[in-house]
């Protein structure tokens, strides 16, 4: 996999200098560099400046700027331009916070949520991928890895063998962070409606943190039935990538809100300004915003989960770097992420990931 | 918009050429340019030759190429990539069937029909855009030119301005037509749902040919509740890219599948291999194949339509040339187009697509 990173470059000039905003998209779709060039990039060029500020023309107002990109797109069929325009919204929203001088996470709050941040954020580990001649001995030592990091709850994948391996992996696990309610299992929409709920039966006793993405998740039939064999928190939504898709979900895949978790990652569907549209259908269908644990482990959803009141974040201890993980100066501890005082989405405060963007502009 | 063009050049030689097969993508989607260098062609190029081809090593195989360029692919998210993977999926086709020496839907009803062909297909016009500074005296001309190209069935776009306009509009469209039963209208997604029903209850008494895309596509809560107001034809699925999108619209929408009718356009939905898919899941749920007519007005599924025994396929005289309509030496006769007798999807016989194709590679 390649990445796009954008930058939306301002003649705003702040401690001395020039605002830039970044973005790139998150993992698992790639290579919108043609959809950015052709489509998106040219209509925010070609709009008049002042249509894409705030009514006082004194910062960019990301949900004119993402109008604008959306002008005379088709509705529905979302996946990949849903990316490309999460990169660009990602870009807008680190400009407009620098802009402002503050924090993301807290000018969200200020303006979303009645001035109410989260200091720190929960955070789990995901990895557990299967590899080529990676054994037992190999996923217990990245369980204790992370463990030693500071997660308290980690995630492996399920699926790739027998539910009999799994359950010796998942065993594994158990005896390395302690209790099987700190693990999550993800089975990547891997299975079909019978062996989903067979592995739902044999997890339920287990009393996993999650059981995520059984089946292809636009099968929401599948996870409904799910739910009838399952009372454990089920997870599910990293591949739906928009309000519309999201709304589904809600309607017909039998997700409980008093104890399952929704995974949109605004990074590949269409940044914040659409997050924001699925925070209130949510809202309007009886969840709370705290259900909500974003998928791809970027800042980014990191200072929505502050700033908005989510549930936590993802995060990738060994993976997707530099574009994964947060601050350089933030260790996790007890599974939380204490968020940086830097302006924006805090890309400055990671520095592997700020040299490649320092590369594009500056 | 642009549009993306490919041809997969084969080392097969028929007639004294070299077999060349060739793909675009349908209009509503552009510039996958991206998508098709980074991810889809260079999976292709990559695979071993023999692991493309039939168990006889004779052909090209399109299910093993779909599988190949779908490889390690996350499930979900269908956009963008649909119509990638499309244009690679349309020129294979046209491949495998020029290196049989025959027309493409002639090849698929003797693969997958039991070898029922059907000779010509019922297309109807799509037009009636709003431009500014059309007037109704424009839409009639425009539909009169329709009538005399041999078209019985003409379509409109409806809920540009307000109720009541439309209904002129339908109006004077039944003066050139002869009767509202010839006339569809297009919404194109962009009602609510109590506009939705506001529409349906004023064009109930017209018994209009059918009422399409009221909603956002995805809103399939929407669709339902149309269904409750609307007892004459509804249409839609344009915007549905995947089996696992139309599945839904089946499972959720309250289409009837005794007058409904289903308009997903392989080119903007993975190829021909997913619409097979989607061919086999609506069997599945009791609709028969005349139920699709699909969007987008090319050869690729007017060939489907003859082939697999669909109700018709979409026409586009006016817009999206060179790549819209059909060959050259059929003309429509009371809303029916023959199919030619040439090698593969047809291109050959469409003069000025052709002259575009071959300048690609030939």
């Amino acid at each position: 996999m390649t990445a796009s990173l954008v930058a939306v470059v301002t003649d705003v000039v702040r401690e001395g200098k020039r605002v830039v905003g970044f973005g790139f998209n998150s993992n698992g779709r790639y290579a919108q560099a043609g959809l950015l060039a052709e489509r998106f990039i040219p209509r925010i060029m070609g709009a008049s400046p002042a249509s894409l500020l705030n009514d006082e023309g004194t910062n960019l107002d990301p949900h004119r700027i993402w109008a604008r990109m959306m002008e005379n797109e088709k509705p529905g069929g979302h996946g990949e331009r849903s990316v490309a325009v999460g990169v660009i919204d990602m870009a807008v929203w680190d400009a407009v916070a620098k802009i402002e001088g503050m924090p993301l996470y807290r000018l969200l709050a200020d303006r979303y949520n009645d001035g109410h941040a989260d200091e720190k954020v929960f955070v789990y580990a995901a990895g557990g991928y299967y590899y080529p001649g990676k054994n037992v001995k190999a996923l217990q030592d990245e369980m204790r890895k992370y463990m030693d990091l500071g997660y308290a709850v980690v995630k492996l994948k399920i699926g790739g063998e027998s539910l009999a391996d799994d359950l010796k992996r998942i065993d594994a696990v158990i005896d390395v962070v302690g209790s099987s309610d700190k693990i999550a299992v993800d089975a990547n929409g891997r299975f079909d409606v019978a062996t989903a709920v067979e592995y739902a039966k044999a997890l339920e006793p287990l009393g996993l943190f999650w059981y995520e993405e059984a089946g292809d998740p636009l099968d929401f039939q599948l996870q409904a039935e799910l739910a009838n064999h399952y009372t454990q928190p089920m997870a599910t939504g990293e591949n739906l990538f928009s309000m519309q898709d999201a709304r589904n979900l809600i309607r017909y895949g039998g997700m409980r809100p008093d104890r399952d978790w929704l995974q949109f990652d605004c990074a590949l569907s269409y940044g914040l300004v659409e997050y924001m549209r699925t925070l209130q259908m949510l809202k309007e269908h009886g969840w709370s915003s705290r259900r909500c644990i974003p998928h791809g482990g970027h800042q980014m959803s990191l200072n929505i989960a502050a700033g908005l009141g989510l549930g936590g974040n993802e995060s990738y201890p060994d993976v997707f770097q530099p574009f994964g993980g947060f601050a350089d100066d933030t260790p996790v501890d007890a599974s939380y992420v204490r968020m940086p005082d830097v302006a924006g989405v805090g890309f400055e405060a990671k520095s592997a990931l700020y040299r490649v963007m320092k590369a594009l502009a500056s």
